[in-house]
């Protein structure tokens, strides 16, 4: 689960770029301000539900006594045309919230559906899907969950959790011996190392060395076979690069733990869910839902 | 161009999110705090650029005294395997911001390199390639710019900025004339109004009211056609949904004056720019780009 | 409504401005942390009541359960020594927050106040009363509201949401001609242009051009007779310059459809509001207003 | 003179609040990215200048390399006609903070113009000018450095850096010898405390109380000159309460130490200050002026 | 008591320096999301309590619900071994939240028990324990609160809220006089001022000025002495330097009013305190603890 | 090293807090603004420099064109009345900065200070010194770093970058080997996990489980020692509590890879470093050092 506390803030932001400063004009000129009404979030295709802890605060800023209902949780698979999460509060704060809530909503969940098709596509081989740090500036975290509830894994969250050595990295330090010995001389104890190769005669000097795992990058699936029998389980094999729907169950086969993907996070499309109003209610018989005049939100 | 001041912010959240707290743990344990390199932004594929202004802040944020080039700025087109730009400066600020950098100037240049392809297909028709408000939340500005850049247009901004009266509007006002008089009594005079409809029966209602433009949801080429017909030139006319590379020429000759496309900025997906460095600088060489110890940044 | 999510901040901010970081010394001191007031805000003058919902926020913000009784909303006129709203909560809380919610409450219903006058004044003709871009540093928002609500209308909000055509932009474009050119061609379909004459030489030529309305700046009422006859109806037509309670009545016989008043939020004097306690509530007989021990707020 | 780390956040806020998230629309319309020009910040009345550095930091916010030159700083007396100060850099940045930075100078220089007037008129008299905690939210700390270059002082700050005990702390504690034993129980040794008297009868019973100040509100010059006899240089004496140009005089000659005026802060009109444009310059000519292509600001 | 609209976002901003973008990697994946568990917060060592606030605010952020049980409030004193305060909520919350709690309650009972141990040595004198500016970056609202709770007082809060004269400034005035005059020109009436001597020389010249305190900076207590006698109650007197546990009753016994100590907030050992936990709620039977799901917090 | 972008915004907040609204009510009324003067900062006993960027940050941010000559930088070994650094700049700045720069860099050396006599304790040991997760709020980046300063090594940064089990989530799991599994099925390959044991009952069992490394808690260095021969090398083992100058040689004997101690960053005393000012400069001797009028900072 994300940092807590990232979510709200997340949502304040994106309600404001979309309020501006003088908030809704049309909601506002239209619909009265102790206008009840019930909404539901529907998705138009099928897919995995991811970020309705976001979509959710989104009508909570703006209504804070809205009765919320989940029929379909974070990380449940939502049928084209049913009903991921009912609202039930001002009309005012579902119309202005609507927008918002979906931005989110749906590039959360088109990224779970994206990620549930490749997990699916390697069932039955020891392969995980992760994702990377190639995420949309200010999401990364809720991307990165997302990722989870489509059945991924999470590479590191950022530069600071674990070590990746790279082509440039081995080449200031002047090999990878002298890359992977700094790096094991200043670090502490909790934090892992892998090192990215090209070829497998960059794995078979790295087989040597003190690391948790190796990044084999743009290699065939053919190639990808003869890295990890050599690597023979004392790392973690990480196979990246050209990895789509059609290739990703070749690239498992060959027996790597994991398989990298970068446009799940940044380039997977977002999945299609809109919302449906019924305006039903007669205020007078929801005094409970009814804001406080002149004092909300 | 999008507020100046905004960029700065979104850039800075963006390291932060990528440094966490503890930075960057391999290029600080491996690359000296004095070394200078110079890198070039290359693109992998052809495409329109967008986001070289928040790429760049990324390493200025890191590195206030790296040297900047630009070869092919906002706007222009880059052929693949062309450099956009290049960077001299402190090797670990160009390390640490790379990732940050080509994250926003990926998903922006695939935002421009979408819409040029749009504008593309509708040239020599009279119809305009315009944005919606789904955009990433937190990055509004940023893609609204990028579509720009793209060669299309923007809508309204967000909810403050001018009036779209939708279906459940006119449900809650009790039919389109009075939700137009509500809007037009309340309203400053330098506010527009638009107007969606899904029929050409809606249509014809809202021709009698003073707005000044219209939405068409959903309509098939043939039934734009008649809707713009219809209009005669009394309001503008914009066409939504099914948009695609496909579908957008005969969309365009119905003769409607905007085409507005979601995924532009929602499912775009991103332009592959990747980070070409070289260690050729020796620093000795460079003393002026080295920074004072210990005050960086 | 302004955009709800804003009032807080600028609160809370105002309320740290006059807490600084020791709080409230006197109140501290003196007042029981259990102890439980009511007080009145009461005007001392009459006028048209705007920034209720910020004064209660600043209430608010250090009692969650105050209760508060509006007896004269936002909008609404009230008498000299009438009370506007009561609030019921810990004492420390009312009179630590006394001067903050007065200063905001004071300064939004003054605007109102004001606007209502020249609203009156020019009652029975068509002109609107609009305000301007010369609002308070980080109080827009709210005192564009506070114009509304006093019977007056907002021109554009910001840089961003219209476009004001004014004689540096005609200079260095080289004529209005160009100047309208330039922006036709590249905003938005839903942005209105307004362009600013001091002469109607200047408003003959711009009568051939495309925009939504001209700005008439320093006109006499004869002036702005003529040029009203001039449009004849085929854009707006604005006032402004040396607009006062006892000009504003020829300016608007002149027939334009608005007159702008910059001082309405610059300087526009404070409506007189107090804060009346009473501390006849012994604290044994509302245990439901204490706080928590330690926890608030 | 204030904090200098909070004026540019209040001047950023501001811009971000004129700006929004498209930013100028009509000048990035029509005024080249790299067009020069110079201005001059006129007076159109006489007043003395206060907020300068803030309106500076308007336009350095939006173009770092502009050449500023002040001929008349803050605390200077400016003729009606005279210059300010002059901008010398990008037009855009010009005409983009022309209203930001205004908005701020008018209101801070109309402040300081009040404060001279009424400095003035007790001119001779040892009677000191001080402003209130009646200032703008947000703007307190530029409010009250604004009274002293009009030559006025300032009360104290905020709740937190002195101690005024009122009626109400009075009631509470059950009578003045009270509440001043339980602020002196608590409080360090650098914190003064004054307290609020109606009548001569409770200066009485004050006189016997180590207290460092009286507020003597809402008295007659006659009462006054009373209260200051029976004080006899035993603490500082402060008159509050309808002051204005016509009463100042007699108050002061009451031989208060203090008069204190709300309105100063809270309802002073605006010194009228404009901007002039000269665009004279040949980008060509000042090429050190010209922003680094694409990376402004 | 602090401003208290400043507790919550240094408990926020701690929470998030620990929770970081993935939050609690260990409870998430251990804990079940409705596990109720209820916690104690027990001195390991006997001590006087201070943040309670603090602490209880860190485990609200994270369970809003929790119910809270104080046993020894903010100033109460803490046997070893004693419960302080109990949290019956989401164990998510309470496993997740107890560092942050507990780094705040630690150090700030650590500062208040200091206090209250060197406010003991010197009982029955007339001298205070005062606490300086030497605190920790962020939190000096809290440990001057602390440092109150233990019996101690605070001297100024910052540079802004009195005077205090140091060696370096009577260098630049050019002699004490002229400082204490140049202060005096230009500050407000309820701001104290008071002046740091080396030597009785100097103490010497100081007493003809009007000051309202002397800092003896590193005199001996028969200095002490000798400058009280000095002094004679014309002004306050203040001892600082070399104060420790056993030198502090001797130099309480000079007759200073006061005593500064700057270790006290910068080098006061925590107080020890720790987190105890029962997980014999089963959670069917406490359905109003359980958050909603998908919504919290 | 911390994340870089994250040392203004510390140092800001603390000058904020010192500042107030204010400003340096003393050092303003005192010194011209035009002053120029030169300041050492001085160890006043010997100690490991940690902190000095912050420090620099402090007179930066008040004075950008301070020049700073770094005698001995962050990590070095300072003598007693050793000077650290210069800073050659406006006199306001130097004043109004020191204390905001020593509470920063006292801290700091204060932690690096005590970690090196730790480490240096230890020498000729494979023991490595490592700090814990009881960091001062807000604070936690720069703390680590001083720890690496002074020779020791991080363990985790938060929550979020490895996983340590303890015992309240075995209880919850159910089991050690529950614990174990479920973070084991859930997170990225690059995060390692730590198990804490209190026994060596509890560490048989350990050793079957797929961890990498083994907290033990509250041993004796016997016990320690068994602990290591038990586990003979198949995990790494960190040994905590009751951890002081005394015992850390004993403990580091034992045989252990770590000795973490939470005391180093929660309660080192402060290193003592002071400002030594010197005010030769002539103001006019230095034109280039001095602000442009009214434009500072």
């Amino acid at each position: 689960m994300p940092n807590p506390l990232i979510i709200e803030p997340i949502v304040r932001s994106a309600l404001l770029e979309d309020l501006g400063r003088a908030g809704d004009l049309t909601t506002d000129a239209i619909v009265p301000d102790d206008a009840i009404a019930k909404a539901g979030l529907a998705a138009r295709r099928s897919g995995r539900v991811a970020g309705l802890a976001a979509a959710i605060a989104a009508f909570r800023l703006l209504d804070p006594f809205a009765v919320i209902d989940i029929l379909c949780g974070d990380g449940g698979d939502i049928a084209a045309g049913a009903t991921i999460a009912t609202i039930h509060g001002r009309a005012r704060a579902i119309l202005t919230g609507e927008r918002t809530a979906l931005n989110l909503l749906g590039r959360l969940s088109g990224i779970a559906t994206a990620t549930r098709a490749l997990v699916a596509a390697v069932a039955g081989t020891q392969a995980r899907i992760v994702c990377t740090r190639k995420t949309t500036p200010g999401l990364r975290a809720l991307e990165k969950h997302a990722v989870r509830l489509g059945g991924g894994f999470n590479h590191r969250y950022g530069l600071d959790d674990a070590v990746l050595i790279k082509d440039n990295h081995i080449a200031i330090a002047g090999g990878v011996a002298a890359a992977v010995g700094r790096v094991r001389a200043g670090l502490g104890h909790m934090v892992k190392i892998e090192v990215e190769v090209d070829t497998l005669v960059q794995l078979a000097e790295l087989l040597t060395l003190p690391v948790d795992a190796v990044l084999l990058d743009n290699m065939t699936p053919e190639q990808l076979r003869q890295a990890v029998a050599m690597v023979d389980r004392r790392m973690l094999t990480e196979a990246s690069g050209n990895v789509t729907a059609a290739t990703v169950r070749a690239i498992a086969e060959s027996g790597v733990d994991m398989i990298s993907v970068g446009w799940l996070t940044h380039s997977a499309p977002n999945l299609d869910i809109g919302l449906d109003i019924e305006f039903a209610d007669d205020p007078d018989l929801r005094p409970d839902l009814r804001p406080e005049p002149g004092l909300t939100p």
